[in-house]
């Protein structure tokens, strides 16, 4: 337990740490030569050019106007001032939904505070118990906490109706807040241009027939059982291999465009390079010719893998994307069951082009229920017993082993400092490494998991994110252990023990939680704002690898909004808040501010950095309420513990009723909203197509929805016609106009607003 | 711990008695007199007339033919000899569905108890520890279960495999017989003539309309929404003041019968009555002219209320009866979201016109929600603490207080002999009263939970009963104490004791439980078959109110399968055989006892004597798998609990993946075939639909769909063409047919069979 002035000094350390990345941020954001480090949201959205285009040389670089340097906070009202349908235009629902979570965390936990500090804190100080027991070491902050209440204190009714109250509170405000969300969603998918995805259903588990092709028995099976609506179908290629062959040409691209650089740089020398292991190996050739070269050769062979697939009936997956005349059509058959095996023929919505997860496209149902089993089984065990292997790890990176067994390095290792240095990092750099690591564990396995989807790939992330933070961070701190010793504690103890244990720890913790509020939340929120690896990452490729505007362009990488891992952290902070509110309430103001401060840094981020790979129209909102809900009834239960250890029994009773209410209240919304974010609404979809009709009546739907799920590989690339003649010469009344093809991947990829997609509308003149 | 003798003698007193109601059975229902209580079905099919009509008066009454009484037992193999196809047909899938659940329980325990008894029995046998501590008292029942292995013996490895080729088995059994109910199902669905409820799409929650009527808004909305599918609709009325006042009727007209039957019988002497309570005060009256009067007032009544519910625009009620063209529609409406709010038009499957629950058919989807919580509140201090308000009633159903309160009847009670009996019986008395009525206590819960369907109240009530007796009897048997004992033990245990606790009290337990199988199981069975109370009912409505044959049809109770309280009990012999199979095989056979039994006995009945009152389509079963699942893993955590006392630690972890696996086959289960019970395949609606135009090409099916989903009050009754003319006035091209419309309520009042329904085809005819 730290006193008040611990805590001083730790926030004015994280202050002062948090005020000099924003510092920092605020001086580099205005020189010219980060703008598309700082700004590339706008460069992808073509409203924004290099700077450097205009002036000396020196201001190309270096911003001289001092004025703005005075100004140089005003990023702050700038980034509150987008209004809110204007910030869904150009950055898309799912990152304007986003940014409403921390807004919401202020919503929820300022009239909390507000009451806490009006009606708690005063309660508990005056309690005074600890003052009048001596032998206890007790501090400031305690004495604003339930600890300062005596065991049995009439006063804990002070906090059981706060409890109460803070519960109805939470209700009401994600009660509401669902509401605006699907609102927004509902709004948002209503005045959506014609998209794809709207007429599009992903079929899969295809059944295998002896006579036909995948393509001829998907065609059939629709124009039968969906007779009025059919219209065309896309089958899915297995083109994993070729994807990779693709990756690894744009890899040797980059090498080539650098050594001519450095050939360009300086003529006379003609830059070399060893062929072997990373280049420290193997015979000197000359760099230049031995790229094109082994470029050359992958593209023969990316030509003949993209062959193979195309003429391979094997490389067809029992896959499809079919399109249907109307978006009725579509939401009738992804909300449907089509044959009375529901392992076939299995429909959903297909996902945006751009947010389809391609690899996992051909599972079949019993292999996927098997990787789900074998995930969750993984997931337990990574959860509760990851602590195992990184112990091994430790002790095998014991130096005295390593002497052992590299004797070469004994010399080196046997000098005293650097053996304690070592010795003394080695194990927390293991456990560094896993933790920086374990975002990227927790996404393979989503994908193993089989997720169709970017989207639902990283909410998947963000459920196993949440529960090892949850089981790790929070009660691992809390019952100080790993997560193993807390899982045998757990299952030795009784079911009323639990909380009871955890509870009773709760207040002595509040030091902790505050110290990492300040350094997680607003260091790491501050030094996000600052992205100094983007910054580092773009002047190396700036320097290195730029020769044209356009190689400019792709050096820049706007990154985007990591579902998967910032969201559980988030919902640790509301998680603290809602187990203190009642508890210590000194530690809502630290939430609150990490809340203001994050609320601003990732409005401004998505306004002016992030650009989303993918649109799902804020799916993720049914995951994130219900981990509030979950945080909720955690805080309740620990209250519940903790009183029951007060001696304050009636107490216990009267809290008995909040948990259930918050059960209850899960399912009132889950019924009420969740149904808006897995389901089209038929209304909503024969309101669009008949306004569709009236505007559009010779739109040529086909040809629309012709190559919009068409696989990255193959698209900009002429060998896919092959397939596309083949469908046309089935379909011979539909003209052809293969030019607009192109325009697909490039607008797709670069603008995530769906109101301004002018590339569509050249698309959809009449034919 | 009984001994062997101890269950011998148990086995052979019940094994008498239930061959005592067998006898009973078998003299009873060759007597003809007692042919409308044996063989009520084949009445109600038509196939059986009365045998009184011929022969003499006595033969009439009591079968002479002594050659009969020597076949007494043949009704067992004509109970197996019915194909299942013919008894689909018979009596419907939900009956032959229903008695699969026992020879699925063969299926399952057959296997088992003959590898238990060569692998199991044997070793545990030879171990012998009991004998050689003499300090124990034990039996040779416990010889052959696993106390006899001492602690950490290297024979529970044994019962290890054991337990995982059980698990594997039941695994295997279960699949396959969920497979088989799947395509029973959907044959069954596929060869079903043409019903309204294949065509009819039940809406609740319409919201409110400032300008048009529920009727017209209903009409308007799906004929936007459903434009090519929609065809007509049946508002719904609240007309249950007006089936009260029909039921009354129906009471007083019984009265009337008797009194005119006593009058005819006696012509002399006039009946009177006496007009106050149960006729035992108040004027004494002529009593056919008294219930002659009252019948005519409450026709008044009757009919007054009946045009009142006709004319009130209040009486409508916010939901209808939608029907489409086709399945093809109708089973897209069934299974999509119709507007952006998910909490109104509601659609779901219409159930079959009498499997409807009218009262529930207007309860709003935020009081649902509420229904629910107090209900699942109401449920959880029933099954943990009834025993609270019996103590009490107990304790007010002391003598004393009772002579206090009623001083005279003080002299009665004070005699010796009765006031012990009293005293002795009371306190079971209320208990007994209570579990007499807590099926019905669980039926008003399902029905306040608001359920639109009989088979659905069914489903929920067996629910809510499984939980009842699971608690209560399993576990309040395997650990004595009330469940409210327990509940609190278990709360103050560790979550790995409370499997201990339990698991080790199980081998102690088998005595009872084998007891319990021939007490309730096999006796219970058999009174079954005899029907006791129908019966004396039937004989009692014979010889007071039976003038025409059209009475004795009427006083036929057939009764029907009570799927709401006999599953559970079913399922609690599963458990039973689950959890002992690997602790004391020698339970098993008692068990598949009362299977073949049941099996024989409920065959024997759904085909002479039920009448089910509705026709789900097997619809229950995805609710006895899932049970049948949880009995599996309790039986495996139990097992887990059992051998962790016996110093086998080893043995404990070796069993763990036990649960695991059997969680993930619910899961796989679940996902392969629950929608076949929930949704309907497109793709049949669509196969159907095409036939069904080939072969009936004038149909017209808003003719045929006109009166299917009338409340059954406004059936067979004029004023309800109020409604009908209405409804015609807006859709005159339809011709009117209404003579067709008695039909309805009388063939599906008395024919559950799908197949054979001629009424259907009269109606059927081209128009």
């Amino acid at each position: 337990m730290g006193s008040l002035t611990d805590i001083g000094v730790a926030a004015g350390i994280n202050i002062l740490s948090a005020l000099g990345f924003l510092l920092a941020f605020a001086v580099l954001r205005i020189q010219p030569i980060n703008d598309r480090v700082y700004f590339p949201k706008w460069y992808l959205k073509g409203t924004r050019s290099s700077p450097r285009s205009m002036g000396t040389v020196f201001s190309k670089f270096v911003n001289a106007d001092l004025s703005t340097y005075i100004r140089f906070l005003n990023w702050m009202p700038a980034a509150l001032q987008m209004p809110e349908p204007e910030l869904i235009e150009h950055a898309g629902l799912d990152s304007a939904v986003y940014v409403r979570i921390y807004l919401l965390g202020l919503k929820i936990f300022v009239p909390i505070a507000v009451l806490a500090f009006i009606v708690l804190v005063p309660i508990n100080w005056a309690s005074g118990t600890l003052e009048k027991e001596k032998s206890l070491s007790y501090d400031q902050i305690d004495k604003l906490s339930i600890s300062n209440l005596g065991k049995g204190s009439k006063r804990f009714w002070a906090h059981i109706v706060m409890a109460y109250v803070f519960t109805f509170w939470t209700f009401f405000v994600l009660y509401r807040e669902y509401k605006v969300v699907t609102t927004m969603r509902l709004r948002f998918l209503a005045i959506q241009n014609r998209r794809a995805d709207q007429f599009t259903v992903l079929v899969r588990n295809v059944p295998p027939d002896p006579d036909e092709t995948v393509s001829e028995h998907v065609e059939h099976f629709f124009a039968v059982n969906h007779r009025d609506h059919y219209l065309s179908h896309q089958t899915v290629y297995n083109a994993n291999t070729l994807a990779g062959l693709v990756e690894q040409k744009k890899g040797l691209q980059n090498w080539l465009v650098y050594y001519e650089n450095q050939h360009a740089k300086n003529p006379a020398k003609k830059p070399t390079m060893k062929t072997g292991l990373w280049g420290l190996w193997g015979k000197r050739v000359d760099a230049i010719e031995h790229y094109t070269t082994a470029i050359e050769e992958l593209c023969k062979q990316e030509d003949e893998e993209r062959h193979k697939v195309i003429t391979d009936p094997n490389a067809i997956m029992p896959a499809a994307f079919v399109s249907f005349k109307s978006r009725w059509g579509a939401a009738v058959c992804a909300q449907t069951q089509q044959t009375s095996n529901p392992t076939l023929w299995l429909t959903e919505w297909a996902p945006e082009p751009r947010d389809v997860f391609w690899p996992n496209l051909a599972i079949p149902f019993v292999e996927l229920s098997v990787r789900r089993l074998i995930m969750a089984v993984a997931l337990f065990f990574l959860t509760f017993f990851f602590m195992i292997p990184i112990a091994i790890v430790q002790s095998m990176a014991n130096l005295d082993d390593i002497e052992r067994m590299l004797p070469f390095l004994k010399p080196i290792i046997e000098r005293n400092s650097l053996k304690s240095i070592v010795q003394g990092f080695l194990p927390g750099i293991a456990l560094k490494i896993f933790l920086i690591l374990l975002p990227t564990f927790l996404v393979m396995m989503s994908k193993i998991e089989g997720h169709t989807s970017l989207s639902g790939l990283d909410r998947r992330t963000a459920s196993k994110y949440y529960l090892f933070l949850f089981v790790n961070v929070f009660l691992g701190s809390v019952i100080t252990g790993t997560a193993f010793q807390q899982l045998n504690n757990f299952i030795h103890q009784s079911a009323n023990k639990i909380p009871e244990i955890v509870g009773e720890s709760i207040p002595m913790k509040a030091t902790f939680f505050i110290t990492y509020v300040m350094v997680d939340g607003w260091a790491g929120v501050a030094a996000e704002v600052l992205r100094l690896k983007p910054l580092v990452m773009f002047h190396i490729k700036n320097t290195f690898l730029v020769r044209t505007e356009r190689d400019r362009e792709q050096a820049m990488d706007p990154g985007s909004l990591d579902f998967g891992t910032t969201e559980p952290r988030i919902q640790l902070y509301f998680l603290l808040g809602l187990v203190y509110a009642v508890v210590t309430p000194i530690l809502l103001p630290f939430i609150i501010v990490f809340f203001s401060l994050a609320y601003l840094v990732f409005r401004h981020q998505i306004i002016n950095v992030y650009n989303q790979q993918y649109e799902s129209g804020a799916q993720f909102w049914p995951d994130v309420q219900r981990r509030l809900v979950i945080a909720l009834i955690v805080s309740q239960i620990l209250l519940l513990g903790l009183l029951s250890t007060q001696e304050a029994e009636k107490s216990t009773v009267a809290l008995l009723p909040l948990p259930v209410l918050s059960i209850w209240f899960h399912y009132v919304c889950k019924g009420r909203f969740e149904p808006a974010f897995i389901k089209f609404p038929l209304q909503d979809a024969m309101v669009k197509d008949t306004l569709e009709r009236a505007n559009d009546p010779t739109l040529n739907l086909r040809e629309y929805l012709k190559d919009a799920y068409v696989h990255p590989v193959f698209q900009k690339n002429d060998i896919y016609e092959f397939a596309g003649i083949d469908e046309e010469e089935k379909n011979p009344m539909v003209a052809t106009k293969r030019q607009s093809r192109m325009n697909t991947p490039v607008d797709s990829k670069f603008n995530s607003s769906s109101g301004t997609n002018e590339g569509e509308f050249s698309r959809m003149a009449p034919t």
